[in-house]
């Protein structure tokens, strides 16, 4: 870190919100994937003048600018292998404004999911995004990932959910983009563009995000079934009637296996697939809503359908699901955990070619996810200790993406690229259109300097 | 038109699918904005292979190209006013694929909205947008604009119920735009790029589009008040509640005075504003659901609120909204009418300044429109024939375009930019944004062939 570089980012934000000894700027170097590199420097923005200020300075000395929010992403999109200045925006965290009587909110980049939530409940909305790291991650990150959870298969995900954005280019640009109004169709959609952009394209400063009414009322069952067909065909069941429950997650055999044999949870052998979902709405058909739900659950297959009467009960219900993070841990700290997508009718086509590429690689592969969405989440269990394993693996991984293609799924329904997935993107999107995406990126930051590496294959540049 | 351009175009679709006599061309030059102008031709594309080929074409004599539909559009964004070939989508009409289980649906750009609607309708499902041209207006011309209608206000606009693409652009690269599951977070949107670009970027062959599921009931009601202040908190008070209606339609004072001079509805002196609201949901809570509503609505100001209970009373209910249109087309032929959008909150002011203007000008203007989307349609009533009026009626109109903005509003909600508000937008989006708005389309489209001049105010190239 050469001393004027570290001089002109105290001229910006203070020292107070620079660092550069490498056992500080260490722990910026990580994210959830457990890749790492040491960048040169952390800088914490909390205004947007400092921010374009940042972008000025990295584009006259050419050097990589990552933002980040709180590093929970699971791609390797913050880390900055080639070197450069970590754009921290955890400082950047107010919440701007709340205007219930339009259903929106304008925030910072750096407030954390939770926090929002818990600000907006009083005035009876909420955000619809609910990743699983909602009480740490931040809704910066949020957006550049476009990450949503078990909610989406109703709500939808950050682009159907935010109307504006105020961001800085790579170029160092101040752009607005949208409207803070629920319609609008004037200029070309750049809000969407960013969102889950990966920080590659500008710096989003602050969001006015759209606001939902918090709904009334809530319900949650389980319902357990012989095998993964069954419950795929629940699945479809489910999602072609007219009431669209608010989470519709799905465990398969294999992770049914793994709480077995990491708890004390008493899950009768003939179970072989788990749905979990949540029903909610105004409070006076919910009775009838769940009916009709739990209705389309009851296909040939079904072995039990569990309501819950009390919250104790839901929170019986989910411990199955939430036995599994945990034993996972355990068998496999490392394992490869992919966020793949299939049309909810090819679910069951997933399963079975997953079950044959686990047999075919010797690898114990365990499904669960957001089965509404058809969002899977696919985790292959392995040694990272044992360079034979990993290889083997990594050639299954491809195997499963190729499986996903076929079947007209995508690589990633809420996780992102990053670096985890970069060298596969070419396998879903076509030269032409990679072509595109790169031409309109040097629109954005024609040195490169933001977050250089990420989301696209290279070789299309 | 040259002979031999003629010819190509014939060899690339065929002699039948080729106009050039200048009567046969007349009527394809023409929207609904009743601007005018002669193109060069008319082609009719039924494949995209034919659509790559007529865009290289065109790149190589360098003629304007614009895609058009069935012509509804308000803005003048598909006539030829710098003369080129049209190429009208309308026999591009096929739906390729109705998927109930993956809820999408796959069409090409020419089928019209309510061909697809009456498609999907046995399988239980619709495609939400809803633009009152829906009868007449294509699928393809709805994405072009990203037109939306009533439900919008629970069911979002093209950009939210779309999930992905297949297009040439205008440098005659086909490209595939999203997906065709409910999540993809691979590689940036362009998908919503494309949505809302006014044929400007690419011209869309072929789109995967996100079907929802049929309500079970719609229950209507009218709520009348005595002036509009009133009808706003009604508004304001409906949209802070968690039941979201379907439609929540306004007019104002002027609207009823209308209607009330040109019709022989019965509307008591006191009503100065109205709300025509629909509720849908399972048919076991819609009762509840209702009652929450009408409550709200409820407001200080109200004078009373009629709940239908056939389809009868439906009909009646709606007689004083569908009134209007024939009013206002005796009185006014060509009004200005256009459809700005503020927050809701601001709908008093918008209304309150509105009065003004039309003071100030001496026009009278008349406002309804999408109130729970602040999407107001305000319409300026003026003689066309007179050229002070004419002048008078716009310069009052980009006032009110500075009110609107003023406001925190947007020029427009869903009729979009064209030519008609092309001036306008640099009133509403920065020079930088545009400017990268403008880069961006260089990328797609290098020697801008595809409907030059449209929606970007050419000052910033």
């Amino acid at each position: 870190m050469r001393e004027d570089l570290q001089q002109e980012l105290i001229t910006i934000v203070g020292s107070e919100a620079v660092l550069t000894d490498p056992g500080d700027c260490w722990p910026y170097g990580y994210d959830n994937s457990r890749r790492h590199a040491l960048p040169q420097a952390v800088v914490f923005a909390t205004r947007h003048a400092q921010i374009r200020e940042i972008v000025a300075l990295c584009n006259r000395r050419q050097i990589p600018l990552i933002a980040r929010g709180k590093g929970t992403g699971t791609t390797g999109a913050t880390v900055p292998d080639r070197g450069g200045i970590i754009l921290s925006l955890e400082r950047m965290d107010r919440i701007l404004e709340i205007d219930p009587a339009n259903r929106i909110a304008r925030v910072e980049p750096g407030v954390t999911n939770q926090a929002l939530q818990q600000a907006l409940q009083p005035y009876g909305f909420f955000w619809p995004p609910d990743p699983t790291s909602a009480a740490i991650c931040t809704v910066g990150g949020n957006l550049a990932y476009n990450s949503a959870g078990p909610r989406a298969v109703k709500y939808n995900t950050p682009r159907e959910n935010t109307l504006g954005l105020q961001a800085v280019t790579g170029a160092g640009t101040e752009i607005r983009t949208g409207v803070i109004t629920t319609k609008g169709v004037v200029g070309y959609d750049l809000t969407r563009l960013l969102i889950g952009s990966e920080g590659t394209l500008a710096i989003i400063t602050e969001a006015v995000l759209k606001l939902t009414p918090l709904p009334e009322a809530k319900t949650t069952f389980r319902a357990t079934y012989r095998d993964m067909h069954a419950a795929a065909r629940a699945v479809s069941a489910i999602m072609a009637q007219p009431i669209t429950p608010c989470a519709l997650e799905f465990m398969d055999g294999a992770s049914l296996n793994m709480v077995r044999s990491y708890s004390d949870l008493e899950l009768p052998d003939t179970v072989g697939a788990l749905l979990m979902v949540e029903v909610d709405g105004p409070a006076h058909g919910l009775t009838e809503s769940l009916q009709a739900v739990t209705e389309a659950a009851r296909v040939e297959g079904v072995i039990d359908i569990e309501v819950a009467n009390s919250e104790q009960e839901v929170d019986q219900l989910w411990r199955t699901r939430k036995a599994l993070s945990p034993a996972l841990r355990n068998i496999a700290p490392k394992k490869i955990n992919e966020d793949v997508v299939v049309p909810v009718s090819r679910i069951p086509d997933l399963i079975s070619g997953l079950a044959q590429l686990s047999h075919e690689y010797d690898i114990q592969i365990v499904n669960f996810g957001h089965a509404g969405n058809g969002n899977i989440h696919v985790n292959l269990l392995t040694d990272p200790d044992d360079p034979e394993k990993m290889a083997r693996a990594h050639e299954c991984l491809g195997r499963t993406f190729d499986l996903v293609l076929q079947l007209g799924g995508t690589l990633s329904g809420e996780h992102g690229v990053g670096l985890e997935k970069r060298d596969f993107v070419d396998r879903e999107i076509e030269p032409a259109t990679l072509q595109l995406m790169h031409a309109i990126r040097q629109q954005f930051d024609p040195l490169g300097i933001l977050n250089p590496g990420k989301m696209l294959p290279e070789s299309h540049t």
